[in-house]
Parts: C-alpha cells; sequence; structure tokens
C-alpha cells in the first residue's frame, strides 16, 4: 500500500509535532505531563468517526484541525488554557502518505495558533471507518464546571448559535454560505470567555441541550430569550424556522456559561426549577421540536 | 435498536466507574487531574479494533480486561504507578446493552485489582468497526525511558515470553492451551518490576523488537542467550522453531529492562554498538526471520 508503516510514519508525520520535553520524541511507552505549577490539570477527550462526525472525503487538514478545535473548546469551557494532547488514529487502508501529509500539516498549524505540543498517541489499522481521537490537556487556575449555575446568573453566549448545523449543511452543499463552511471545519475555541463563569459548557450538542445539561448538574431552570440570541446574517436570512433550528443544531462550539457578569453575549438568565424555555419576542414560550441532537 | 442513546448508556453503565472526585461524575466537558504529589504524572494511550488487535465476538468482559491491561503495561514500564483512565468507544450497531454491562463489568474488576477511576471519555457509532481506546494516568517518582541503556547493564523479563502469540493461537483455536488463552485476554501489567532500572518497555512488538526499541532509543546493542528466555511449559513443549517464534511474537506485556541488578529473569546483556543478537547454547548468533511484529 502507499502508507508508510507505524515506525515510518510516526517518524516522518508525528514526531515533528512531538515538540514538548515530556513526549520525549514519541520513543517512550508513555509521555510524562509537566505539572502546571499552581494551576489544575484539566483533561478531555473526544473520537470523530468519518461519515458520522465530519463528512467523508474531506480535506484532510481542515479535519485534523477540527478535531483538535473541537477538543480544545472542551478546555476553553472549562476556563483552562491549552497545553497539549494525545492523537489516535484508526486509519483505513485508503488513507495514504499525501492524506497523513496534509493532516500533519493541519496539526501543526493549530499547534502553532494554540501554542500546543502532540505528548503521544496510538496509530492502528482498521478495516473499518476513519477514526480519531484527541485527548487534550489543559491548565486552570480556577476550573469551571457545569454545577455551579445559580437563579439571578445571567446566561451568555460567545458567539452566533447555528453556524455549526448550517455551516454542515453549506459543505454539503445544500446550502451557498462559504463562511459557514469554513466555520464549520474551524470552529474558535474561546479560551477566556470562560473565566469567572459559574457553570459553562460548549455548544456540541446544541444551545438548548447544552444549556440543559447546565440546568441538570446545577439543579437550576433556565429562559433564553429568542430574539437575543446571536445569529449569523446568512442563517437570520434563512427565517424563523432557522432560528430555532439554530438553537438546537450542535456543533457550533461556542460557550454557554451562566455568570453574574460578562463581556460575551446576554441571551437570557438562570431561575429556580429545571428546564430550558425559550421565550418570543412577546414572552411567550416557544414549543421547540427537539432539546438538541441526541447523538451517540 | 437495542442500545440505550449515549447519555443513558454513559449514566447506566460508565458514570459508576467513574470513582474519583476530578471526573465530576462524567458530568463536565473535561476532567480534572488530581496532582500525583512529588511524582511525575506519566499518560499512555492505546487503541484496539476488533479483527485487527482481538479476535471479534469474543467476550466483552475479557475485552475490557485486556483493553485496561495492554495500557497498564505501559505504565509499569514506565516504573509508575496507575491512578486511571478514559475510554473512547466507537461501537457499530450490534452491540447492545447486554454486551455493555459484560464490558463494564470487566472494567470494574480490574478498577478494583489495580486501584484505578474512569476519568472520562467519548462513546459514538460507527459504521465499522468496533474501536476502543484507553488513555491511562500513573505516576512515578524516578520514571524509567527507553533511553538509558548502557554497555554493561543486564537485560531482564518478567516472564515467559510468546504466550501472547501462542495464546491467540489458542483462542483461536489452532492450539489447545487453555491456559495461554487466558493469558492473551488476561496480561498481568508488571507493576513495580522496572523501577531502578535503566531502560524498559513492555513486550507488545515482540521480545527483539521492543529490546530493540531501546537500544535504538539508547545508543546501543544487546545480546540475549536464547536458553535463557523462559517460557512457558505448553509453548517449550512445541520444539525449537517456536521458542524462536516466542522472541519474535507480539502481545505478552510482560516487561523487558536493563538494569545492574533485579530480582526478574536475567536473559542477557547491554553491549556497545546497535541491534539485538541471539546466541544459541553454543555462543553462535540465531538468525531470525524477522525482528518482531511491525504492526500498524
Amino acid at each position: 500500500m502507499s502508507r508508510s508503516g507505524e515506525f515510518e510514519l510516526i517518524r516522518r508525520f508525528l514526531a515533528p509535532l512531538a515538540t514538548a520535553p515530556g513526549a520525549g520524541g514519541l520513543e517512550d511507552d508513555a509521555a510524562l505531563l509537566d505539572p502546571p505549577g499552581e494551576a489544575r490539570l484539566v483533561v478531555t477527550t473526544d473520537s470523530m468517526v468519518e461519515g458520522v462526525h465530519f463528512p467523508g472525503g474531506g480535506p484532510p487538514g481542515l479535519i485534523a484541525r477540527r478535531l483538535l478545535r473541537t477538543n480544545l473548546s472542551d478546555l476553553a469551557a472549562m476556563a483552562a488554557r491549552p497545553e497539549g494532547y494525545l492523537l489516535n488514529l484508526a486509519l483505513p487502508e485508503r488513507i495514504d502518505d499525501p492524506w497523513l501529509e496534509g493532516f500533519a500539516a493541519g496539526l501543526a498549524a493549530d499547534q502553532e495558533a494554540f501554542g500546543l505540543s502532540l505528548f503521544g498517541g496510538d496509530t492502528v489499522a482498521t478495516p473499518g471507518a476513519l477514526t480519531l481521537t484527541v485527548t487534550a490537556f489543559g491548565s486552570a487556575a480556577a476550573p469551571v464546571r457545569r454545577s455551579g449555575a445559580r437563579p439571578g446568573d445571567r446566561v451568555f453566549v460567545t458567539g452566533p448559535v447555528g453556524d455549526g448545523c448550517f455551516g454542515l449543511k453549506a459543505v454539503r452543499g445544500e446550502l451557498e454560505a462559504p463562511r459557514l463552511a469554513e466555520r464549520y471545519w474551524l470552529p474558535t475555541p474561546r479560551f477566556g470567555a470562560a473565566e469567572g463563569a459559574t457553570a459553562a459548557a460548549d455548544i456540541s450538542d446544541g444551545l438548548i441541550a447544552d444549556l440543559g445539561h447546565i440546568c441538570r448538574a446545577s439543579g437550576v431552570g433556565a429562559v433564553i430569550e429568542l430574539e437575543a440570541v446571536p445569529l449569523s446574517p446568512e442563517v437570520a436570512a434563512l427565517g424563523t424556522q432557522a432560528r430555532l433550528e439554530a438553537l438546537t443544531g450542535g456543533d457550533d462550539y461556542e460557550l454557554v456559561f451562566a455568570a453574574r457578569e460578562s463581556a460575551a453575549i446576554p441571551v437570557g438568565r438562570i431561575v429556580a426549577g429545571g428546564g430550558v424555555t425559550v421565550l418570543d419576542a412577546a414572552g411567550e414560550p416557544v414549543p421547540l421540536a427537539r432539546q438538541g441532537y441526541a447523538h451517540d
């Protein structure tokens, strides 16, 4: 096959990404993690399967960067700063060296952008679908969890909601919106935004669902003002139904969080009780067909 | 389908395994890792694909324990003690709740045996093969790497070599050896054995190949006395060819290490130069068909 063997693949494509001393040039059975000083060490992991979590045949550099950024977004939700990551690749036979070169170039670009090192990983062959796992490490002086929201907090988001699901339509050619396609492939982890929040999550399952996770973990409810939710112009132009879809579409990787105050965009408030209620401009509850993307 | 959705699956099968406070009951986007005091934090990760790294249709509890133990073996090779792990599951549709129940029971048994907590993970659907990733964390007061072997060190192994490859034959029904089949499914991580070693690795690619990794990383060579290499009686009974196969078969998960002294089994010595030479009882070099299992 036109792919380097495991050792050659590591030497050529992955070892150059392992810049941290603790990675030992990927020569060891395990990596050493440097302690983050006074901060807590935070770890998160996400797996992606081609054809399930991203469209088949996508550009390898963008697949790499999206994989990395969706994990970094989880660190940002914990109010952590990024340190490095492990990479597990299960590669079908069709993955060749040019693909791996593009994939590694994407990782290198985002390592540079976010100040990361590869720490280690594992590369295996699979008869099935391309399966990618990143485990990302960060440090947090004051980690934010999902369980600290209290009635009286306001609810904030860090950017437009719905770019993930409408971006996917753009990637699939179902919508003419090149900027949203780019937003799908290259979400921006919102480092710093959740600092000082009482509870935070990244929007991967949809605003309503992820805010629902915060509510359940915190034992509170939330009210969202539909008109306050920021939308990209391309999404706003699609009308009322799209506005509702944006609330329950996933893959935005903006943050939703509860806080007393923030420079981010206020969209609602935390209340006693449970669940998430969306109110229209007249203050009437909006019926939602579903709470979010119940992926598995 | 007869499988719980992602959230229900986490609640039912995985959350009970997340006993560490930092895991936050798997409610958060990320886990907090408790610092190991004066020790260094060590991390390792391995992926396994059904049909590639273990036989299809195997018992879920044994698959779980082997997955965990092969990772723990990497920690043992670094002279680390186990702390906990992340679990990434890519599940084909046929994986149902009884399978998951057996899998979780296997994890619970080995968490108890080795003093571990689940820290977090990710569960996704795949149209392809069952793909399992464990990322294991340990603490090491004096981590042992592959690069410290020096001429004059002796080479040790922690147990019989070849049980992995002949155990796989037993699992496949090609060899009548139930004890080896059990050794295949349940390798024993050799915690403590590598403490004080100058260099160590676990035998996953085969004794010769893994000792070769140590030699390359250390800039030395090694000589192995064929007659000194311990074999299980079932393997020894298969004759000379099997003895050579045992040296290059993988999946043993015993440790091979270089040290001045050890209570483990001496099998050779570190020398100047490079590469691994095997000597027979007459002191003549034994030609090896291959160095080890060049997996990918």
